[in-house]
């Protein structure tokens, strides 16, 4: 299988080198605006460097993973799909949901697969969870609770670009709360502050926030988001269900733990999501090429991309507004 | 310090006990509705059976201990400090808030104090963690995080008339965040759902149950309960600030773990508040006859009582109607 | 049933205070060479001061407490028990392994129980550990290991007194191995230095040591001593089996963690045995009691005392000579 | 840098692929006296099957990876290094300390560059222990403990040939007792008994072991091994200092945990040295190219698989022998 791969940035980066270690996987062409961060990247893997256009064109590619400004996602899945490829696009599809919902029409029409890159699912950990969830380990489910934590803020100019917090940094919550619950939300509350930098409130953003949901059934899921935490990059799921307590927790830096006359001191977590998700990244890419190759379709779907999303634009209007947001998944 | 006790149940027998182990309290006489409650503590403790009435009027008692049912507290309350005596009730004060201002409008012309049982402000752990956060150790407070769940649901025929799940149980986690925020909340959303029991649900309460607080400054607290932990009563407390995470956890049964192929297995928690919480019980005491002693006023006083009230309030609202609720605690 | 106590020291106090809290138990009489020590304690409870040989002459004093100087409890033992006593005596019986044999041997004459205040085998973790391990959980034992540090060396002046760091200290481990094991060492072999302290080199003692011991069937235990750690009173047991790995900790100060750049600390450990053992005093008199009411001989005996002191005198001979000694405990 | 491989078994096939992993170095050549080892592996990474000697003829093979039988590799280490390659051998040098300095001795003229598989220093907890002792975190050092469990014994063949316990298994141990003391043993006193499997016994070997050692300032290291632990690859260092307590525990499979009625369940531990030893793998092979690049000689040297040899042959004769056995690496 023979891949393209549009945007060489730091996630484009690991998709790619990931593509290239594969047994099965060739990455046979890279694109990107910077030519430096595409030759780079190409003379790595023993890749070509090439315009999008002509990696779309070039029959001999089977699948392209999109790692470009989230403004470009829908062009290229659109341009991609109609040219035949199988699609990998880095999460979100774009901040507008109609647009997405357009974007995913299209996909539809081509029959191609199309995979959104919620990383997340694929952890080892928080996807052997979520195996034990579903094979009844903690009984129904009750409450979902995910807390995820930035160790330090992005800078102010992506923040304004971002489409806000809930966009950016809760959409990978979102998801992880719909995977978890295996129910869809039907109602938001959402509460923001910008509490770790103050050029985020004046960008019209907040930094801290917590977001309740609530299921047709009356599950409860609460997510709460930081943009810094000085010990790392804290992901932690807990799942409590009528039969017991689900829960994945963070991974240290080592096992090392010293004891002293202060108390027993272990390693910070492991900071940041390169690291924190170097499996998750691995076991995302193998989960696309198994679907690709058996003719199945990908997941997470196009469709999960536009529910996280359409959860985010509630919890963002209803930070704005102060009032619960109602939402309708079921019936996309 | 001599006392007598209003009600010798399951939580004023703890009292009871506590007052007779001290050196410096003598637990002098016992009123209770069941005369083998109260006679049963008296010989135990060579305390007198006697009459509420009897005991605020006798000038031998220094102070009354009230731990009858909730629709006593107030009338019991009143009598007492009118009698000149120092006052301890369990929480709450009463289930109208209303009442409650009356009430601590009667104590504050008498001059007495009045403290109010918020026992988890006493736990070693939990007021370490306050002591700490307060030092400045965890930084400028950004998100306060409270997990309170019980190990099985009380009888239907409690539930009726508790007041709610947020007055009855989630009141404790209302007084915790307020101690930890050291700020008034001032918006309120709650959601809740009857997932544990249906006949819970068919009495009009919840059984599960999620709250998200805002104060002035942007501080958010979460709160989050369940009626039914398969694996112990779960209690803790989680602060991030700008600096740190601050959290308490639960305390198991022992510390033993057995490592087998299935994994390592440490105990289940302490199950229930009077293990768990038994030495809260006794430094609350502790608190109490210090302050009486030093002719400080205790904490936590009426008024803590009252916004803690509001707050439960708020929440029972909130989750009736569907749409956050403001407070204004900071102007009472 | 009525206590006299002959020595109000530390551990003294210790013991007459839970005797006194005791429903069932009364401290009647205190002795001790310090007038001072022996008032303040009788005050606090109510009990008169007396000599030892008057509270052993008492016809209405059932048991007596020993807590007074080692050299002392032999003796002690013997009179207490000739004068119709029950007898709890501290360990150890006495540093001469004659002398013990001697001192049981009266006892046995006399009918009366002896029980030896080794007091770990009643804390919860360690006798609940014990338990399972009974019953099965681990399978078949194959190697146990007990770590066992001080927070600090004592004075060298008490090193001098106390017979050795292996007669003093590890006497409480060798107790705790031959409870675990269920089976008797056949063989020492042990190792020590002076690290902490030169001055309790130069007393002949040492402060840091390690012994291995063997029973006949091949199992192992493995024990190691501090007279120092900087993180608290570090007590750990483990037992290695055929079918799974049991082991108790240590109890954090607090459950009180922080987590900062510099990582996860959480507390040190509980310092030191008052602390770290109060439940197991309580536990050790409530055994103590329970036997003497049911007409049982109290557990450890003094054949657990000689046996303990034994593998004491083994391991110093075997440190001061470099080589392994047999024993035959089996055969007492 | 190209490598030639002699042996792709187990720990061969892992070398082998992380030689061909790296950017700087290539799996030129690979030898096996099972073919089709020599060419799944070979056809995996594009490299050639050989013969050992043609690898070791070859002028355009830098360096040679020893993971044959232990009976070949002195042999193979001196027509290696004859040849002037660079070594890498896993341990042991030679089941016979005498075999093992002839062959240093041949290593030496030739000047060549020795490294020895002690793969458990390059593991990133330990390393990271290590240099925070050496930082001085812990003070002084004075108790080490290294815990070493495989989770099922071995074919009772392997155990017949592989030079006993002491020097098939423990010897990973010794080496890592020797690196983080940093001060070499002067005895040895060992105790084993064969509890796990009868056959093992039968064949004059131990499954079950315990070994005590000191240095000649006095500190202490205790060792212990079995061949089957239920819950996994059981690997902890811990040493105590004058300072503070450095120890460095288990990894579990996953950091998933469940809590149910019967407590709380985390996964067992990794299982075993391919999973638990990835890293440590990766690091080693790095640190050997670094050194060979940068002309250093590389560690663990030679010297540190002789000496680890002594102390296992000196662990085996005090096991045999009953008597501790005193051994003089410093004058190596």
């Amino acid at each position: 299988m023979r891949f393209g791969l549009l945007g060489a940035g730091r996630i484009g980066r690991i998709h790619g080198l990931n593509v290239a270690a594969r047994a099965d996987t060739v990455l046979a062409a890279v694109a990107d605006a910077s030519a430096d961060a595409a030759s780079s990247l190409a003379l790595a893997v023993g890749a070509e460097v090439g315009a999008a256009e002509a990696i779309l064109a070039d029959a001999a590619i089977d699948a392209v993973l999109i790692c470009t400004p989230t403004d470009t996602h829908a062009d290229l899945i659109e341009a991609a799909v109609n040219a035949g490829k199988a699609v990998f696009c880095e999460k979100p599809v774009d901040l507008d949901a109609g647009r997405i919902r357009r974007c995913l029409a299209t996909v539809e029409i081509s029959g191609r697969p199309l995979m959104i890159g919620f990383n997340r699912r694929f952890d080892p950990n928080f996807a052997a969870l979520e195996a034990r969830l579903r094979a009844g380990e903690a009984g129904a489910i009750e409450i979902v609770s995910v807390i995820s934590r930035d160790p330090s803020p992005p800078p102010v100019e992506y923040v304004k670009r971002s489409g806000g917090l809930f966009r950016d940094m809760m959409i990978h919550d979102f998801d992880m709360a719909r995977f978890l619950l295996a129910e869809e939300p039907v109602e938001v509350f959402a509460l923001g502050s910008a509490l770790v930098d103050k050029a985020i409130g004046e960008a019209g953003d907040v930094d801290t926030a917590a977001v309740l949901m609530k299921t047709a059934s009356g599950k409860i899921a609460q997510i709460s988001n930081s943009r810094r935490a000085s010990y790392g990059y804290d992901q932690r799921i807990e799942v409590h269900g009528s039969a017991g307590m689900l829960r994945a927790g963070n991974i240290h830096e080592t096992t090392v733990e010293i004891a002293t006359a202060k108390g027993f001191r272990a390693d910070p977590v492991q900071n940041f999501f390169l690291e924190r998700y170097a499996a998750a990244y691995r076991l995302e890419l193998d989960a696309f090429v198994t679907a690709c190759k058996g003719g199945k379709a990908p997941t997470p779907t196009g469709l999960d991309g536009l529910k996280a999303q359409i959860l985010a634009d509630a919890a963002t209007e209803s930070a704005r507004t102060g009032k619960p947001v109602s939402v309708a998944l079921e019936a996309i």
